[in-house]
């Protein structure tokens, strides 16, 4: 039982930056006594943020000044060398140096991906990290989705990697011994696909450790018919955000179909509780922090367009992360897996 | 204008078969005076089929006996060498030969490209053909994606020429002089994406004839911001298939909470005409009909599991393509652009 739990926030990421992250933060030590939290960015402009919440001597609410922020447009290699003493370096340097056992940022993701990987560095035999997070389908039980955009292209080994590490992060989240997991496919026939996935399925059907199921295709992410569903970092990304598009379209022409008659927006009225909470279960907001795994520490990557109810379940899910120990367990499964995955260990990043 | 208009149909492909597809091309003669439909596939079978339905005479029904199916886990060039006599074959054959117009198929889409490539051949310049659908967006246009499942690797080369092709076709089908183009990638700065991706881009810009608008990413598809995305195969199929996924997801949740209490069903019955007009809509089976781009010829490919309606949609939208010359107009494309696209011309399908 942990009594204490520090994480680093990076408080200036993303597209709203502090006015999101800090009546996030605020939130989250209000409903968690255990928690406390490191704000780094500008501390003037924390400062007044947390003034106006009342917060300001908040005794788990610390200041970490930094004077430099990474941009949406910053080249990943150039945050690394040039931003030293940015929101997000900081923060990953807490973890780092153990000051924090966890950080948050919505920042850029791939200068955040590169300078994890570098501050960090990968625990032994992990060939790439990678950014999962759940997604909701028709069952109880999410679906732990990755990689989600950290890894553009993925070798065969790196997919199959992804399938133990997405195994363990199922395992501790959803209290599974045995996760189900699938790679993404378009076609759920062995033949379909490229030589890449054929190869990953080959290795994920020899590891005894995993709970292979085969091949998913899009339509499957939210059966739940899969715990798990691996797939190449530029598919997944897409995956998701189409996932988010289609959901607002729904709502949109849902709402917009309510208001064509006086009759139907009476409806609407009384529907309301229903349509607040269906949109809370499909609402990404509710699924934020997506976990960038592989790495020595924790890192919880917050969507972009993060809202403060969006920053404030990523926090949520970073302390989770620290409970379950997911670094520790990740390092203990690929002990177990061996040479099967620790072929050509390699802690480069390109 | 035309005054007959016939179209092949591979009767027997699909999850259905001639369950759905006996049905629609009965649906399609009666609502179109000008079809003509050769219905390809087992004789006695579709005979029974019109027969039930009290069209076994019927003078615009052809039947075109073949003793063969392609199956979904025949390989593509098995079905190529052995499958001379199945009804997808016979239909392209149908097309090449001038006595069909158009085919429409639902089977194995693999073996339809592969045999389609081979059958019609590819245009003058085009280096590999792809598979275009509309998709609902925000506004009144649909948005055409493509490709959707054809191709799993793409060179930018392809890319740019599935961006020319797009714009041929949204431009005949919205009426739209320059419509606006864009490429699907992982996020909309310059920075992001692979380096394929980034070619293409370039390609896109020095198009004078392509009104390319830059990056989009998956939550931009159902905005209406683009009227052509561009991307490969793998990625295409999976956002497809994952819109399905997620429309089936939040209308089951939307049912389920309406089924809690009696009040909500209650609201559930009244706003039945809302919540069909909604999934008619988003529903897959309304935008179905992907078609084959590139080809000598037209051929529509129906969702696998296509109902009566999809298929029947999958021949309104032959028959659209058809009386709009859509071959004909990319071909025209492909030699204003001239050398841009025709550097290294292939008709090889691998």
């Amino acid at each position: 039982m942990l009594t204490h739990l520090t994480i680093a926030l990076d408080m200036m990421g993303g597209d709203y930056g502090p006015r999101s992250s800090i009546p996030a933060a605020v939130a989250a030590v209000n409903q968690n006594d255990q928690l406390i939290l490191i704000l780094c960015g500008n501390e003037q402009v924390i400062r007044d943020g947390l003034d106006k919440l009342d917060s300001l001597n908040h005794p788990r609410l610390k200041i970490h000044h930094c004077h430099e922020v990474v941009t949406n447009c910053c080249e990943p290699a150039q945050a690394l060398r040039r931003k030293k003493d940015s929101s997000m370096r900081v923060a990953l340097d807490l973890v780092k140096s153990g000051e924090a056992q966890a950080c948050v940022s919505s920042g850029n993701t791939g200068a955040l991906f590169f300078m994890a990987t570098h501050v960090l560095k990968l625990l032994p035999g992990v060939k790439r990290p990678a950014l999962i997070s759940a997604v909701p389908t028709e069952t109880k039980d999410p679906v732990y989705l990755l990689d989600l955009g950290a890894n553009v292209f993925c070798e065969p080994q790196t997919l199959f990697q992804f399938g133990v590490m997405g195994s363990v992060v199922a395992s501790r989240r959803l209290g599974i011994e045995r996760p189900r997991v699938s790679l993404l496919n378009i076609g759920s026939e062995d033949i379909k696909g490229h030589e890449g996935i054929k190869q990953a399925a080959e290795l994920m059907k020899k590891c005894p450790q995993l709970n292979y199921i085969g091949y998913s295709e899009g339509s499957d992410i939210f059966s739940g018919k899969a715990h798990v569903i691996v797939c190449d970092g530029f598919v997944g990304n897409v995956a998701l955000k189409t996932c988010e598009g289609i959901a607002k379209l729904i709502m949109h022409k849902f709402t917009k179909a309510l208001k064509k008659h006086l009759f139907y927006k009476v409806l609407a009225f009384l529907l309301r509780p229903v349509i607040k909470k269906l949109y809370k279960r499909v609402n990404p907001d509710q699924y934020n922090g997506a976990s960038l795994v592989g790495l020595c520490g924790i890192v919880v990557k917050s969507h972009g367009n993060a809202s403060k109810k969006a920053f404030l379940a990523a926090i949520e899910e970073a302390a989770r992360e620290v409970e379950r120990q997911i670094p520790e367990k990740i390092q203990a499964a690929f002990e177990r897996i061996g040479t099967a995955t620790t072929t050509s260990p390699s802690s480069k990043v390109d």
